[in-house]
């Protein structure tokens, strides 16, 4: 069975963008089949394409292909390259940042540059603005297909030469009983916005389910939120229309409201300019500590 | 050939959530294949679900392992479930009311709860938040795969039990020469809207192809539309710009306009407070009846 | 190996339209695989379904069978047809414009009228809506399926008889230094817009890369641009926000701004009544042109 090819883009799926690059792939090999991440990343925005794709890679089978196409400088001298992770994946994408999240959270074992003398698609050497289709389709398809090895993609440069952002934009800085960052997404469809924290950051913060936590967030230095938020396990543990701190499906720590749309409610966006702090948690009396104990059956 | 996983959601495509499904899905066997219904329900709407369902699921072979996921009760204690309906296809849901339409028009045979201590992706313990990947996704690969039988899954329940929504909501008042009922959908891009009427009933209270029919919509008890409206096979028997009552491919009736939006012109969405009434056929002399035949070709 | 179906429709995929369509072609075959070009054709918008299956169909091996389906006259006595192409593609599609670009670019081989006393889905005779699931999905299976042939598809008749869009629609009118038509998308999510003047038609007027050519942009014969604009490999040869013009990788030439949205800048839609005028190059010293040449890397 081959490996499937997995995507994802800011091409969005209303023109033939995607089916002509899957065209490709079948042309390489009719046997391969491609999956989508999602199409709707925003334009240009590296750091986004970087994040969806931690958030996906670890629940595939090891060995699959992934190819991210968020490519502002295509036609440019930025690198068009294959990596491989340390858990056995791969990366097919313009070597502009992507890999951020995976380099420090999977690892790059090696990074290959796609030799465009081999692995171009034939007949589109004067096309320069759609190397989805012409380079990376066209190597991933043939990199999973088994057309080429790993090795035949072009050549290796150093892991440490990759292009990532600053490790402070995706781990926040979190220490005993504080932590500080920024919104990393507010894409979700239900309205709850990913912190750049990472639950296990959040545990060695002290933080722990059922401690009610004073929640701060501002634009641009402006408080516009100022509240003490339950982090439980779950919406379920507090009322409809409460806003609620959890541990989200992607690792990372969210904040959210049952049933309601914190990012609509309070017109959170993603970004460095939207940043948060956490501290807490509060001191209670014992009898509200029990009191909010029988609330939330926690 | 294995069955197909069919899916749908309310999570929609402009981020991981359901790629991750996917690879869950893989990593059960490579060979499975996953369709999709569609993944933009409206947020938290069940009754929705239940109707995008019964709109496709008699479309697919027998065997097919649907999930559906809205799922506003995720981590509190609604059963996690699959239900073996009486066609010899499965659906595996919360079970919240998603059976609603299929319990009514297909019928379910037999309903389990997933066993979490079996049927739960290892390694997701602590993540109270994404049922749709560690639980519904896992439980459908390994049922489709044959990993599991369907007995596997976990302990049976009566199907008495499966919560409902009212029939009817999903069936309108049908009696000789009315029709009284609400617009179960007006999502059509086309913008047609769906009655809660099925085609079967209509033609019960006496309605027949060539006739019009006294219209009448209301919101909230207010009229905003009361016209007479043709009831024919398709769009081509009105003139363009014309309002047309027809049988819709899913089996109920809907109202629509010729190369125009019903649901934008009068602006209307689903719901009980959109209410209509269908009366007549009302009487029209013989004169004016040769005159409509000639202009629709009736 | 089976060939893929390769959809476009106009029906969106917030409903089960589509799915219920894949569901007919796994009954026929479980073994068929169904790709999407695009669900979000602009509703009952046939010239721009004719425009992206161009898009796409040159990079599917031989043999695929695409499905396009944006029927404004479903139900009426347009044809539903099947088309074997010049390269050996087929197109199921109502014959109702949709195969303009084709024609005129790729070629019509024989078109055959489906036999829907053959070809319809079975139990479907009363509905008359929905034609791309009871028609066209159930005959692109058997096709793709090799349960029919080609022949079995239904009578052919004369491919001059194919419904077309004029041909200066899809070419606009190129002469010696001059090239003039209408944009024909601003659907590309970066914002750039195509015009409909294929690359090879404007080498032919006598432009060349690193040209420097006079724009001129009209909404019903009002100018709202007239700039001087590098025509140039890729976006990466003028800075970031200035507009550029590029061959696309459809073969068409676009007008697009680094980095930036053309069309969202310009509010400029799609259609006859926008217009454009390309002349040039300008006459500029030798000088001007040494220093752009230097600016710009060409």
């Amino acid at each position: 069975m081959k490996p499937c090819i997995v995507w994802q883009t800011d091409f969005g799926l209303s023109w033939g963008a995607v089916a002509s690059m899957r065209g490709v792939c079948k042309q390489v090999d009719p046997t391969l089949e491609c999956v989508d991440i999602t199409h709707e990343i925003e334009p240009y925005n590296i750091l986004a394409a970087s994040r969806e794709l931690i958030y996906v890679e670890p629940f595939w089978p090891k060995g699959t292909v992934f190819v991210s196409v968020v490519d502002p400088g295509v036609g440019t001298d930025r690198k068009a390259s294959v990596a491989l992770l340390s858990d056995g994946n791969y990366v097919v994408t313009p070597d502009n940042g992507t890999l951020t999240h995976v380099f420090y959270e999977v690892g790059v074992r090696q990074i290959r540059e796609i030799d465009e003398t081999v692995n171009r698609y034939p007949g589109t050497e004067q096309i320069a603005v759609f190397h989805g289709r012409d380079l990376f389709a066209y190597t991933a398809a043939r990199l999973a297909a088994g057309v080429i090895t790993f090795e035949e993609v072009g050549p290796d440069y150093p892991v440490e030469d990759i292009v990532l952002f600053r490790q402070e934009l995706i781990r926040a800085k979190a220490e005993n009983g504080k932590v500080t960052g920024f919104v990393s997404s507010a894409s979700d469809p239900f309205g709850s916005i990913a912190l750049n924290v990472l639950s296990v950051d959040f545990k060695k913060a002290g933080f722990a389910h059922g401690d009610r936590l004073q929640v701060r967030l501002a634009y641009q230095g402006e408080v516009y939120f100022d509240e003490e938020v339950l982090y439980a396990k779950s919406f379920g543990f507090v009322p409809v229309g409460a806003p609620i701190l959890f541990d989200s499906s992607t690792n990372y720590v969210e904040l959210g409201i049952n049933q309601g749309s914190f990012r609509d409610t309070y017109h959170v966006r993603e970004g460095q300019e939207y940043t948060f702090s956490i501290s807490g948690p509060a001191l209670i009396s014992e009898k509200k500590k029990a009191c909010i104990s029988t609330e939330t059956g926690l």
